[in-house]
């Protein structure tokens, strides 16, 4: 037997190892210290009342026999569906119910769609970036072409006729940057992918932090782009499903390559090597669209986003540029005095125990950035920024 | 972009279709038969008390912010990887932990496995089979050969040194022949498989139904099978939960091939591709293993299997041959007269309203042969046999 060999080209991350030993050394030499953590990736407010009751009335019907559910539906049930369904119309996007693929997370789909796809495809990557779509790309050792992000497009690169990609992956609002594209932007990628032929593999996982009316939440909201991108989205960032696992995936009926049609193929490969999310999480994730469901997430996103403004109002006031902050949970700064990406976490860390996460990290375009995330507590992120403001005044 | 071709070379499967269209049509036509369904491939009792119980604490624990779960280790919560440890030790198995990871289910991790193989690599599969194995296949452009299993061998094929493979599928007890591999039978696999240095991909999704003690429940049994064997597992027909979601593989350390460790790839896949089972799931998952879950879980297998026997007792009567039906939710007969599997299934179902599944379905080897299953309940069973018997006397 044979390994796939291209797992031995795949680069090891010592990004969140290198960062918690620094950070267990630092509290070990400052017991005194209280650190405060501005680098969590990960939702901290409980999953909202009307979730919980969703999830203890399923419980319940798996106890009886007359209302106890086996295998479903792969693609997910038609309640949880017809939900997104109805969510996407806020946008004006009108999805077929076969265009919905309810998932156990975007990260897990954005990995396996590249089954449906042709090894000698080359993928364009942004750089900085989210490592998984580096990774999946590199373990079927496809070629990966990366176009920057930086501060001169305000980490929102535009295509233009040199780049020769066939998969094209965007991620807005971004993570790392917490830069979002706006329509006009969007309407570019689209047009390239029309033109060459090519699919945008398209990441909304952070869509729900858009507070700006006129950015688009969708793909779809741009004309054409049902002929030319799938989209990936959660329920981790909407409504706190990280440990929970919800998501969906939207691939078009008019997508047709070689003869094949993707949502077909997806369906198969789907019914193949999946057997769908638990009844039980699918009416969680159901609820989140009830009125009760949306007002409560609402809140907690709006806690979220408060947090983000106490972040970038502190950037704001010692003039420190940075991208995000106001419709993502991502602020990413530019570190004063041009300090490379790894003396500032020092630096933050040792002067004022503040954890973030070094850009540097995320690809050669972060360096000399600084991510901060708006997960902690408001009171943390009060204290943390009073710190950092006393630091940099 | 171009697709993965290989997606043109999967056959359309109309098994289920058709027989779903046949019982339809019959049901329309004869208003006034009960028609009894023993091809039902799924459990029907609920979840036990025991896992109702975690379930609804787990849900409590997801609405406090103390204790709150966010994202999870991607192999699975230490607290169950430690109950399905303890549980291999009663068949004499010592895992690592880091050997045992929790899955969504068995039909996902057989597919996600082939990830970190060679797509030169050859595949060998038994004729009949769970169509999953070839399809997964096909779809990443593997070589398959085929080895029959038929009356001869009692649905039980061992290898020969003509066999020249490197992924060897086993399914044992099997689906859908219900027959189970002694001790001898799976020490000669393993035998072969570490002299030609090959892999096999060891399917135990039935072992709970295997009462015979001598039978093995693991591979892992039969000496050096951890040098080329991986396990994959599932609470689905163990303790109902088909539509809960669960299952863990086993990726021994001791797997190397061509320089990597098959252990370290899996993790390092299942970190790139997948985000970990629900933190409610693995809670409920772990009840199953607690005095009182494994009390109650073998209740509800005991209720299967006397299902079990009523149809094998009944088949006993006639004269039928048949594999399966001891250690396993599926009975494997062979037609009566020689007919063939779709004229059998059109006779069960014209003349006494039973809707089984034709072998043929499940490869050439099937045909003539007949399954039907454990799952609907004691009564219709009863039923069903007293009229299939009546047919056939």
């Amino acid at each position: 037997m044979n390994i796939n060999e291209n797992y031995k080209n795949l680069s090891e991350s010592y990004l969140f190892s290198t960062i918690a030993k620094k950070v267990s050394e630092f509290a070990s030499n400052n017991p005194n210290t209280e650190i405060i953590k501005l680098g969590i990736g990960d939702v901290t407010l409980p999953l909202c009342p009307a979730v919980i009751e969703a999830l203890h009335g399923a419980v319940d019907e798996m106890s009886e026999k007359e209302t106890f559910k086996g295998y479903g539906p792969e693609q997910g049930y038609d309640f949880l569906k017809s939900s997104i369904q109805n969510y996407y119309k806020k946008f004006n996007v009108s999805l077929d119910l076969k265009e919905i693929f309810v998932s156990d997370g975007a990260k897990s789909d954005l990995g396996n769609i590249l089954d449906l796809f042709s090894k000698d495809n080359t993928c364009l990557v942004p750089d900085p970036v989210y490592p998984v779509y580096v990774d999946t790309n590199v373990m079927a050792g496809r070629k990966i072409v990366f176009i920057d992000a930086n501060e001169e497009n305000d980490f929102l690169p535009l295509p233009n006729d040199s780049i020769k990609a066939d998969l094209i992956y965007i991620c807005s609002p971004n993570n790392p940057t917490g830069a979002v594209y706006n329509r006009e932007q969007l309407s570019i990628w689209v047009d390239y992918a029309l033109k060459n032929k090519a699919l945008i593999l398209f990441d909304s996982a952070y869509e729900s932090f858009v507070s700006a009316g006129d950015l688009p939440r969708s793909i779809y909201e741009i004309e054409e782009a049902k002929k030319c991108a799938i989209e990936f989205c959660s329920f981790s960032k909407t409504a706190g499903f990280t440990g929970t696992r919800c998501g969906y995936t939207i691939v078009p009926n008019d997508l047709d390559f070689n003869g094949m049609n993707l949502n077909k193929m997806w369906l198969r490969r789907q019914t193949t090597k999946f057997n769908g999310v638990p009844y039980i999480v699918q009416k969680g994730a159901s609820a989140v669209f009830t009125e009760k469901g949306q007002k409560q997430i609402l809140e907690n996103l709006s806690y979220y986003k408060k947090n983000a403004k106490i972040i970038s109002d502190t950037l704001d006031k010692l003039n420190i540029k940075y991208t995000g902050g106001k419709n993502s949970p991502y602020i990413w700064l530019k570190c004063p005095d041009n300090m490379n990406s790894w003396d500032f976490f020092d630096l933050l860390l040792t002067k004022i125990g503040v954890v973030g996460t070094p850009g540097a990290g995320f690809g050669k375009n972060g360096e000399n950035w600084f991510r901060l995330t708006s997960f902690n507590t408001t009171e943390k992120t009060v204290e943390a920024m009073e710190r950092f403001y006393n630091l940099f005044k």
